[in-house]
């Protein structure tokens, strides 16, 4: 990948649709084929599916989580979310609080941030390597979030190579965008509860957290586990485009049916 | 590193010692050190320790624990057994149930067996892998042992670069040794229990686990965690050996009491 600029249009875009319509339409049919898909997942039993979205304050993680797996059975599927490591995760690597999370062959998991706040909100906010207690390394900040790039890299290529399909989704909005966002948590009493002062300092730091999405996007796209950037102003496209793609990975996998142990016929 | 061969004379050293007590006053001695660096390094509080046990049956494995932290302070260090893997442990990768036991910052740990079973007992028993559920890679069992190899070498050198001190022990004895310990078992009572038909099988594996333990030497040795071979038929030069070795890795590191942060004069 060269050089990458997370512009404000790309985050408006709706692709080939021209009405909402039109995307939900297809976006049933993918449902559905989702639904299948898991479920074959779930019998073959030697794969699994590892879905990673990051993306900055409002830019519809939440969102995806409730639309991707609305019609998926819960049996087959996990949400973790990663907020504000405790102080035991603080006294262990990066992917310590998050690995154990992963998901055993047949099933689907779901990341709501990961260890990749480890090179972006972290990036932002250096300080916070104060508390994370590493003993080298910190005078040195280019070349540790360089080699925490490396470690992310092998580890994704570890699990990949496990059988886990690992499915990292940036959700761009625009500062635009942010901004209504904010404004209508605000307003509505119902999202009020989402609303917090720390979202409107973070703002501040915007083109900061550009940069280190930038980089992570950059250096941590890989054959394995490459990171898909979902233009995410508009939710249905953001959805739409979400669905397709998990879809697509997970059909291009070789899975079937096993073949069942007893005598089908006999038993009838 | 070369060509390795793991030949029935080394197992027997006992290096510069000519008696058992000369290697018990300095083996004394370093028991002391070393408690002493452990407490350094849980009031430091930025390195962990994790200490890995490999070796084939009766190589002294429970031994060495027994050993190397009767003076320790257990609320500093912590045992973990791997065994046979649980049904759960299985649908995972190599690592998910050994990451969850790596130390936290200012903590030690032993594993007692560790993933390096995944390319040693795996690779004398490759029909262990159906039980993996692994979807590729089955059929090239070369490649398979190659990228484990690779996975291994990355997941440590990410635990030492967080500020883990890595410390690999192979436990080296010789064939005949352990048909002495075999024998042993079965005539003591108080040791019957550790007898089990399997060891007995799998002695006949024995060329088979040398070249499996070749090969892992080589290809994990590595910068940030080396491999020491440990000569283990001599039962005090193997200890004396494991707890010069561990107070030589902890001493490296730059290690200091914090300062406090009250005016201690003011209290006295």
């Amino acid at each position: 990948m060269g050089k990458l600029k997370l512009f404000e249009a790309d985050a408006a875009t709706t692709g080939k649709f021209e009405s909402k319509d039109e995307a939900l339409d297809e976006s049933k049919k993918l449902q559905e084929q989702l639904y299948d898909l898991l479920y074959l997942m779930f019998a073959h039993d030697k794969h699994s599916m590892l879905v990673i979205l990051q993306g900055i304050d409002t830019s519809g993680k939440d969102g995806v989580v409730r639309h991707l797996f609305a019609s998926a059975n819960p049996q087959g599927i996990r949400v973790f979310s990663f907020k504000k490591p405790s102080a035991e995760e603080l006294r262990h690597d990066i992917f310590w609080r998050c690995h154990k999370h992963t998901p055993e062959s047949g099933l689907a998991a779901i990341f709501n941030r990961s260890y990749y706040e480890e090179v972006t909100t972290v990036m932002v906010h250096p300080e916070l390597l104060k508390l994370q207690r590493i003993p080298e390394m910190s005078s040195d900040l280019k070349g540790l979030f360089k080699s925490r790039y490396e470690h992310i890299n092998a580890f994704e290529k570890m699990l990949s190579q496990r059988g886990t399909v690992v499915l990292k989704f940036f959700l761009h909005i625009s500062k635009v965008e942010q901004k209504e966002r904010l404004k209508a948590r605000l307003k509505d009493r119902k999202r009020n509860w989402k609303f917090s002062e720390a979202d409107v300092v973070e703002r501040k730091y915007w083109d900061k957290y550009m940069d280190s999405y930038e980089k992570m996007l950059k250096f941590t796209h890989t054959k394995h586990a490459p990171w898909h950037i979902v233009p995410a102003n508009t939710k249905w496209y953001r959805d739409y485009l979400i669905s397709k793609i998990t879809v697509e990975a997970l059909a291009k996998l070789k899975m079937s049916f096993p073949k069942s142990n007893h005598q089908m016929k006999s038993i009838r």
